[in-house]
């Protein structure tokens, strides 16, 4: 394979593209990998056609090492089977909709899993057919809020998904197993650093789920890891209760005045002031903040719900978010507070005292909105909180004996020093660009669509299925935000446009020969080479150009040939070297090897 | 490549799907290579996704052999480059438009001409850029009215475009000859037979413009040739004007009374009984035809118009929509002819003589609607036809005397035996599938997208644009449409899932340990084998799945091994010999160069 930069489609720039915000963004656009086509769509052109070519190459061979068969979906589907499975609306308004010349409604697939499991109904109907896995490689459509970072977050992208189908859940152990492994092996070969940390499963059901994170400052996912090896998406960190205290001996709890102390501080310099501890200060974590939000399900029913929580953390909306999908969640905003005149702004508590000093719900149960509680409060803590009246504090208010609520919820912020919940350490937070998802869908699908297979006893039984996903056009922009530096990109061996670009510099036709001659005997030897055989390019905007594109090892052939030497460097480690002419292929498929 | 039947994701269906009409189509399912997802959309299971990605490689292949780079193009697109054509409308219904969560509007992709100016536009800028071509193979979407066929004619399919930009027309017709040259390689290589003919260029705009036609009766095209050379899709075919004659002699035209003469053939006897001619008798070619259809613009506007052509022959719709694209057209409804009442049903004319006996127009000018005429009707010639009044026709009307038209049409039906337009001969007619279509797309995309290059001396020029489109998915129908016969698939070497199928026979394990390991040495060989390893399925289903499934090479392992024979069968010309079993693979390796 040889290309040409005096015909390769491809236009360097200089400049940084305005809508660009994180470095591979910027430098697959100025490097001329991809285009915007609109937002959160992109155009790939040929150096980035290449790479995404590569990066599906190796998920290909991989999947294919792990014994999943590739087969293709549609992208446009109808809508029957994601109504089956509540999926039609729980998608909500991040899902494209359309509709066909007669009217019916189709939609633009975000994931298969129903259309995975009905070509297993259609097809398979005996355990003797198990186990199985299936996969493609497939453009997705999510009609994102936010579409951001390039490919980081498109609304049309690429993605891997496999599904694997067995008979019950041991089964399905080891070929969930299978495809972890063959998820190492993927984002080894791609040269992608990773972390595989406990996940939630969102929308999509099921039990079991982690994710392969590469660890990365632009990435949107936060994580925490200890340092006894427990890892864990932040949506998906547990914080064990503390253990229930006995309240026989708390003092009775006591409404005080407390004018214009609507926050957490200057309610804690109040308490500080006018009821001051004997032995240490009221701190934030003694206060129980209760954070009123919105949720609306993906119907369209929006539902108040009060969070109560230690006041020295604010509730993380993302863990929220996960608690709660398919729902969406978000502050409470006016016209909640108006629909809910016993929520006092600045002073809400539990709702055991009401706006009039009455409580607010006579059974105590949180009243006309939901209250979920942080799981540390426990029984027998005792706290300082809204007394639910303007310019009121409760004092000494104790869960369990004063105060219960609906539930528990963890969605508190988690923060760095945090314990492990498995005690292995103190959490260290990182963020992370999502690049992979392996999870235990259980049998939510196939319930939901009638995939059974009948047993060797004759006996229907509803197959157990996991899925597995892999963001492959996410994968080409994580590798840009791995490999690059200042100059521009560094592209491993494995997933470069080409191995070797050879830069012929000056007006030296001789040198132009030269660099001819290489590029073929590179390529006949099974290189792929990027040729820069520009004439009236000047020496400065080639090294530039070639620093800026990428490629492994970038060979110069200039003034030195004329004493019979080339300049072989390795583009991520700026290592180079002369070499003699009649050395360079040798020279150039040893730093191919190197760089590998 | 092994895959073992054992554990494939294959079903194969004894019945033919109750919705298809086509051998390809009931094949392709029936085999297990393809399943419906929705109508026109299909899912690809392993062994078709195999033929699949064969042909897209033998395109990929001879696009780059003819210097076309690769790039890719999102489905998903802002309606915004579709509006600067026009083409967001003009496509009317055939178009899947839909709306993304800020009421942005958005379409799938039926074809990428703003796209690839687009992009071009962006990165280009001289002469010296050029001449370019690119070319992707992608997911289009159109909203067919009717789609049929299975893979023939789909909603959701893969194409491939290629476009290419030169600085003027010579420059061009260089690019499209070597396109040209290049599909007659891709159709040679994939085994399908095809011919050239000319081409209508549709909705597409541009002027030079050839089809590559498979030849087959389920195709939807119909096409002409003679023996001479000529050839062209039925919608191009050309009716040259005869001369126009002198009427100075021709006697005045009379209108007769003609009760009960509706349709042509009542007319041409009435004709001859009561007006006889002396020479020979009247026949539907002496007759002038008025039909009346109702031409739908994108914009939704309805118009009726008249096409007046020789008794003897009907309008071609398909010929007509072509005329009139975007157009679309249909015979006229009752609606029609009520807001005409001056069109008299069955007794319709040039519109000389209105339904009072006045001229419908006083100008003669076709009146109120327009009034098209074939070619034949040349000035001069004279015709028995309606009097716009009923139960009146008028004899002896001379074109060109008695009446005129707004312009010319042709759109008659074309018959087998009708001359060539070049004198080639006569017409022999044919059914074909669209495989290809290459066609000088002129300045049409890069004029209303503002496509120029600076040329040597500093001016701007339009770029001159080709495009050249292959139905991939489609070429997998039409090859199983071509090689196929009643047991069965039977695919050319080039395209087939696996070139060898062994079926091991029996329950004897030492035949399994032969399949196997003649299995194995194959794929060391380089040869992707397709192994029946199934233990309790008869041979009788064994044989016939071989049969349907189609690979090139059968082996036959089984009783006769303990002689130390098996047996390797040729799919296509049922070629079968006995092999002493250590020549196994070389027999293989044999029939595979054969059938290859």
């Amino acid at each position: 394979m040889l290309m040409r930069m005096s015909s390769l489609f491809l236009r360097t720039l200089r400049d940084d593209p305005v809508d660009a915000e994180v470095d591979s963004h910027k430098l697959l656009v100025r490097a001329g990998y991809i285009r915007r086509a609109a937002p959160g769509i992109y155009t790939w052109l040929p150096l980035g056609l290449r790479v995404l070519a590569k990066v599906e190459q190796i998920v290909r061979e991989e999947m294919a090492a792990a014994g999943a068969q590739e087969i293709h979906f549609p992208a446009l589907l109808p809508r029957e089977p994601y109504e089956a499975t509540g999926r039609w609306s729980e998608y909500g308004p991040n899902l494209f909709r359309l509709q066909d010349r007669r009217e019916n409604d189709y939609l633009l697939a975000p994931t298969h899993e129903e259309m995975f499991t009905l070509v297993v109904k259609d097809l398979y109907s005996s355990y003797k057919d198990l186990p199985l896995a299936l996969y493609q490689i497939q453009t997705k459509y999510r009609d994102e809020a936010r579409p951001r970072a390039g490919l980081l977050r498109g609304r049309e992208f690429i993605m891997k998904d496999a599904y694997t189908f067995d008979i019950d859940e041991e089964a399905h152990a080891a070929a969930y197993q299978r495809q972890r492994d063959a998820y190492e092996r993927v984002f080894s070969r791609l040269g992608l650093p990773y972390v595989i940390v406990a996940a939630t499963s969102g929308a999509m059901g099921g039990s079991r789920s982690e994710e392969f994170l590469v660890p990365c400052e632009v990435g949107e996912d936060t994580f925490v890891r200890s340092p006894g090896g427990y890892a864990a998406n932040v949506e998906a960190v547990t914080t064990p209760a503390p253990p229930a205290r006995a309240w026989q001996d708390l003092p009775p709890a006591s409404v005080e005045q407390t004018p214009d102390t609507p926050t957490i501080a200057s309610l804690v310099d109040v308490a500080n002031e006018r009821f001051p501890r004997p032995d240490r200060p009221w701190t934030a974590a003694d206060t129980l903040k209760n954070v009123v939000l919105a949720v609306t399900a993906p119907t369209g029913e929006r539902e108040t719900i009060v969070v109560g929580l230690p006041g020295d953390r604010d509730v993380d909306l993302k863990r929220l978010e996960a608690a709660l999908a398919p729902a969406e969640v978000e502050a409470a905003g006016p016209d909640d507070f108006a629909r809910h005149p016993e929520l006092v702004k600045g002073y809400i508590g539990p709702g055991v005292i009401g706006p009039n000093g009455a409580p607010r719900d006579a059974e105590g149960q949180g009243g006309a909105v939901r209250y979920l509680l942080d799981p540390r409060v426990v029984d027998g803590t005792a706290w300082i909180t809204g007394a639910d009246r303007a310019d009121h504090h409760v004092f000494g208010l104790v869960a369990g004996r004063d105060f219960t609520a609906d539930g528990t919820i963890d969605v508190a912020q988690v923060r760095e020093g945090d314990a492990a919940p498995d005690g292995s350490g103190p959490l260290e937070l990182a963020r992370g660009i999502e690049m992979g998802h392996v999870f235990d869908l259980g049998t939510k699908y196939s319930q939901a669509l009638g995939l059974t297979v009948l047993d060797a006893n004759g006996k229907a039984r509803v197959v157990h299925m996991g899925s597995y996903g892999i963001g492959v056009s996410r994968a080409v922009a994580a590798l840009a935000e791995i490999y690059h530096d200042d100059a521009g990109l560094t592209w491993p061996v494995a997933v470069a446009p080409a191995q070797v670009h050879i830069v012929a510099t000056g007006k030296d036709e001789t040198v132009f020969a030269a660099a001819e001659d290489l590029a073929r005997s590179a390529q006949e030897a099974g290189l792929e080479v990027l040729l820069d055989d520009r004439r009236k390019v000047s020496p400065g905007v080639k090294f530039a150009d070639a620093e800026l594109l990428g490629m492994p090892v970038v060979v110069v052939i200039g003034r030195g040939l004329a004493s019979g030497v080339i300049e072989v460097r390795e583009r991520a480690s700026g290592d180079r070297r002369e070499v003699p002419v009649a050395q360079a292929l040798g020279a150039v498929q040893e730093s191919v090897a190197a760089a590998g």
